[in-house]
């Protein structure tokens, strides 16, 4: 059973730590620490096994995925270099098989990594079908039993005018008739389910939620999920703020403030492609408390942080008698090594979900993102417990 | 229906913030924030409203309630200096409710509060006779419904050879035999039970987690539960392990360091008072993990900070390729802001279960504790959900 | 001997909190703790008392002096309700001497809280005489020994095209020629120096720092300095940079984040109003430790802190064998508390050079400002003791 | 000019990384960031290049200095793998010239890393003269122009009744009689004064400061200093506490924290080693400050951190209005990276102190120093300007 998967944004930093860290647990020279699928009871599903993943992708720029890895560990130790060396030339195959993808709408901070590589100018329908030949023409090639396509690609500037994009009509007009506006990541989400493939949204980038791709989804029977995965100070926040909610203590103001070193930073130093980023990490707040509080997230570049990434929060909050008081956390932490991890646990639970025959948005992953395109709550322990009970569905009753 | 609230520790700070908070919220004076009983689901079931609470109980020092109140606004600003105005004739009438209690076996730092007040020379089956007839004599007077003990008292150093107390038979035995080694929580657990009135410990003294109470609570149908309120950085921890553990994170170390100022502050500087604290705090890491790992609590007074207190939290963990990461919070809360609402909740949350027929250890108050004496998971938010089901056993299905 | 003490924006929280402060020194109702003319070897110099000091001032929105003083106690606890009621009528007595002063070229927010209040549309001259008479009349009421103008109000845009009024020619056929960029803080300072009287500029608005105003109060054998007070993370900045300039460890980046909810926060939540403060809490750095690095100060508004602020300063440092390693602190500080004691010893020390025939700008001041007009170095203890030879200088041997 | 450098305690972390370090500092494979010798205006001084520093010592284990650098390499990052490789054979060549010393008097915890190896049943008398002989023979052997002893072995247990020791005649007939009181720190020490040879106590072990030992040292006119190298929590101590002393501002309590997980905090966990340390790193608070303050020293043993320490600090303190404010900081840094450069630049200072005839204490090293033998102040920016005055003594005027 060979699992394709196709990585958007192959050669970033995400990416290459997936794909090291893959081929280094494979080939057993690292643990499974920080995959929540080699954690009871997932590790007793019927998984792909890490071993039988196969790695492809798109990306826009032309640096290797062992010079990201490289770079990667110079400037945050993360991976080791000596892991690198052991994987070197599986991960230079991997490389091998990059196509180049489209920019189209992606703001100007990426069209410049781009360096003129990535295709903008053809028409809309032309990139499209562009992306479909590079999908099937992996999977014939490998001969793969599954393909899931991955977005972790840089952020793109939020779409703005979602709403014309409900159906999968007015989606396939638009795309059809050259529609300027659409981003690359709807044209790869698009592609992906169309062809049957499942799809997960590792990014704040629309991605598969708009209306007219999560149809599609649903006509084709093809699991997606999205977005923007949860690793840092949104996790955190996840985990904290139902005890403010659960003790009955009024969150007076919830200011965040991240500094990051790496070229997701640098992305992120941009207002328009920030835009999308900080409006996901901020929105779980309100749902899990139940009311509105001042709340700010701050991302701030500092290069020589490399990629590692501090948070510092600070929650003001009232208790019993008008008792002002405070939390205060600072978080750091490698983005690429808590990212990485579950990229592949995702892989692995969308191709289960798809091999059993689940389709459309998939709330037992709610845990893994920030804005989950499906939930109950955002909730971390309770949103743990959903993929626990997804889990034991599958499971011979003990 | 008037429910009497018997505090041992009356003349403490948590009571004392229990009582002026508790007259507050009456006359509507403050706000009910940090109440879990004053937010839904919980805020619909027929519990005594705070109003009908009449509060007495018996301390070891002469201090009076106000006196405590106003000591303690002056240190950490709570109760503010308003509130105690407003509300000190019917605080007075509380004082003079109070009764002398007993400090057997709680330790010479104690000792040295209680100033040669409390009964210690005593036999044993006299100290428990008179604990006895000063819950009667209230009950009578009063004309209450139902009686709750609920113990704030000082934090006894650990009862050693709680083996010997396993049965009803063995405890009462040792009670009429005068054996010197029963402390004073242990005497006020035994004397409510037996009489009927349900019994909360607050604390992380034994009270009722012994084998011989336990059985008489269960032979006479009465609710109890304890240990140790989960108020501040513990409660921390039990929010934010679940994150690690929920995702693959190998928790390496976690350092916790606590300053604080207050009584209970002095208290524990005693090493041999401590010592029942700390393990009380460092329990549950364990549990949520499901591993051993290095982890200390640390407990320091530093009186100019009052009632104030501080902790700072370290945690340090492992990832994906042995990536070393770190989480550290500081927690700064008022002790006693924190606690009075739970203690009103619990009071509440207990005399319902009683009203209700339900008895013995009561898993579903778990999330109030440190070393809840009955639970399932130490998961705070698993253990909320917990309290919101048992909420919606006796709510009506909408 | 009575020394007047001007302060443009008199109804500010600094203004408030230092007049409300001087009251409550001058009848011994609190200590001098944060003053540091309190201290030897400046408690030494004949000083003017605190006793002495007569206050009025310049302001442009109608609250009262104990209002401002009442709303920053009730959302920040400073100065206590209890002081602010012992030095009441004192405080209205101040209240009843100010005067409605200009809000020219202050920007957008500080022309909101004026509510049209504001001299703005009067020429410039007329505005500069208006100044002048209120100063004059203040002198010869109350029969003034010295008069000590001293700016603590909101910060304005900076001045963009200061080279135009380098000498005090220029200035003055600015100001006669009613040049209409000129910013109400020039006008103020310039009335001040050019009557004789001592002038200190609290804020980093442009005051006295423009050749023409020097060359005046040169010219006029007055007093001066500025700007902007250093009285939280800047203070910490001038205290921890030494360090690691005297260890040769090289900082990488240097992170801070400020948060703060008083109308000081409102006013620099305004970009064109902050950008003067971030300038001047940024200077400092690269002159201690010899070299440029990435530094960044965000200050942020958020009201529910009032007046108190808290800063987090990140700094990431590189040791011996590249070693990378870091520092962070949170300051949790009251902005007026911090200000007002300085304020007095501002005036109390401007009145003495001024006694004592010093003028021009004054280097022994330095450790009182983020940006010195005239220092040797920005290193706080450096700073301190040229604070203590220019005492010792006033003082016989011992 | 070859310079011998002689480190007690020479297969420790401070001592392997010092060599590495020097070595690698020589060979041109790393900078000299951390040392304070590389900058100016030391480095205009004439002092010993480190390309001619010539390294022995003892030790009482047998981990090679290699060994213990790849220990520390793998549990901290410090010395990366790649420079141990580059000075490999470098540092053998060292370490054949490691001789077994003494550990009498060290403790238990020190007795037990020694395995037996360590001299501690010889008479004191012979101890003694074995290591004149260790230094001498290294002299002779090396032809060395002069000799520098270092201690950097682990703390000693404090030596209880150095009144007995306080004169050159009371120590030397205490060597002659065999007292067994004698710690080894103390035989080292005397050992190298006795001889001619500079001696420099990073440690807060006794060393050089009893009165013999000065006295020796004065009679040969040897240059010495201690004692314990300022190198972390107390570092930044000494940099903030200046300034809450200059600013009037009363620090209420100063609680520090600190965790380490090397030998240094295997040593320190046990409470007769810590005793020193913890009195050395709490006493410059009140020198600075004035007055008495609540502080405490927490030194706690964490292994999972392995060489990297961090420290928490709590400052509680009051200004103006009796307004309470606060610091914290956290500083994490590589212990061995911090005191590695300070152990060159003490070799190569105190080497210039003797060649130019200076001797005794040396005051202008006190900035290296937590209890410096000799100071002035603990304002680490004044003791950093004591030293730019001792370089500018030696300097042409520029
Ligand atoms: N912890 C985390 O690292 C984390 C968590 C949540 C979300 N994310 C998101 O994951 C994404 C990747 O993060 P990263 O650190 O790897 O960033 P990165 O900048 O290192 O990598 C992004 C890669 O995407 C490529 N790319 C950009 N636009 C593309 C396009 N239109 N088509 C194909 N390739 C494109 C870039 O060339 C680059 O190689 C970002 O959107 C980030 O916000 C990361
Ligand atoms: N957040 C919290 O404040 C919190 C959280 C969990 C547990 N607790 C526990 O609650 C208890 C009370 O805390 P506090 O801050 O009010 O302490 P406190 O010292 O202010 O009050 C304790 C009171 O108990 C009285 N007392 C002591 N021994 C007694 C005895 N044998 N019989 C009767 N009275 C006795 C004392 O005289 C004192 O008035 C402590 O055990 C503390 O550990 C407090
Ligand atoms: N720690 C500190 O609080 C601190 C430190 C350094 C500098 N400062 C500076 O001190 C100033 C005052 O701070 P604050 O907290 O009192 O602010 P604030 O907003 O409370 O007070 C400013 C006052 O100035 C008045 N004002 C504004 N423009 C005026 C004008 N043109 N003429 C006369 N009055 C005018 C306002 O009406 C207000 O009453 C600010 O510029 C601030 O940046 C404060
Ligand atoms: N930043 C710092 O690392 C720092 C700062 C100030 C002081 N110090 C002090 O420096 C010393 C060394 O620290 P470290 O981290 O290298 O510790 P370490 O435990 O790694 O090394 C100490 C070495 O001393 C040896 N030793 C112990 N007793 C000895 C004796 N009597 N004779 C000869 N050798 C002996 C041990 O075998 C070991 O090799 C400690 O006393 C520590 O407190 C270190
Ligand atoms: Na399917
Ligand atoms: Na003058």
């Amino acid at each position: 059973m060979k699992t394709g998967v196709w990585l958007i944004g192959a050669r970033g930093n995400v990416a290459a730590v997936s794909i090291v860290g893959a081929k280094a647990v494979a080939s057993g020279i690292t643990e499974t620490t920080g995959m929540v699928t080699a954690r009871e009871p997932l590790s007793d599903l019927a998984l792909p096994e890490v071993d039988d993943l196969v790695f492809a992708g798109h990306d826009i720029r032309s640096q290797s995925i062992v010079e990201t890895a490289e770079a990667a560990s110079a400037s945050g130790g993360v991976p080791p270099q000596s892991t690198i060396e052991a994987v070197r030339s599986d991960v230079e195959a991997v490389d091998s098989r990059i196509k180049t993808g489209t920019a189209i709408n992606c703001g100007q901070v990426v069209g410049d990594i781009a360096e003129g590589n990535a295709a903008v100018n053809q028409t809309v329908p032309d990139l499209v079908s562009a992306i479909r030949d590079d999908y099937e023409s992996f999977v014939a090639e490998h001969d793969l039993d599954r393909l899931v396509v991955l977005n972790v690609a840089s952020t793109e500037p939020p779409l703005e005018n979602t709403d014309a994009y409900a159906t999968a009509d007015e989606l396939e007009a638009a795309i059809e008739n050259d529609d300027r506006a659409l981003p690359a990541s709807v044209l790869y989400a698009y592609a992906a389910v169309s062809e049957g493939h499942p799809y997960i949204n590792f990014t704040p980038s629309t991605g598969s939620d708009l209306g007219g791709v999560r149809e599609v989804a649903r006509r084709n029977d093809v699991p997606h999920m999205g977005q923007d995965a949860k690793t840092g100070e949104t996790l955190v926040k996840s985990a904290l703020a139902p005890m403010f909610a659960g003790r009955n203590l009024r969150v007076l103001s919830w200011e965040g403030h991240n500094i990051l070193g790496n070229t997701d930073g640098l992305v992120l130093d941009d207002e328009a492609n920030k835009a999308g980023k900080v409006k996901s990490k901020d929105g779980l707040l309100e749902e899990i408390l139940g009311y509105e509080t001042q709340s700010r997230v701050r991302i701030d570049y500092t290069p020589s942080l490399g990629d590692r990434k501090t948070a510092w929060d600070h929650i003001h909050f009232k208790g019993f008698l008008g008792t002002e008081m405070k939390l205060q956390f600072t978080w750091e932490g490698s983005d690429s090594a808590l990212a990485a991890p579950l990229v592949l646990d995702l892989v692995r639970l969308v191709a289960h979900a798809d091999a059993n025959g689940e389709s459309g948005v998939q709330p037992q992953l709610a845990s893994f993102f920030k804005s989950p395109m499906a939930y109950e709550t955002h909730d971390l322990s309770q949103q743990f417990e959903q993929l626990r009970e997804y889990a034991h569905t599958y499971l011979p009753e003990t």
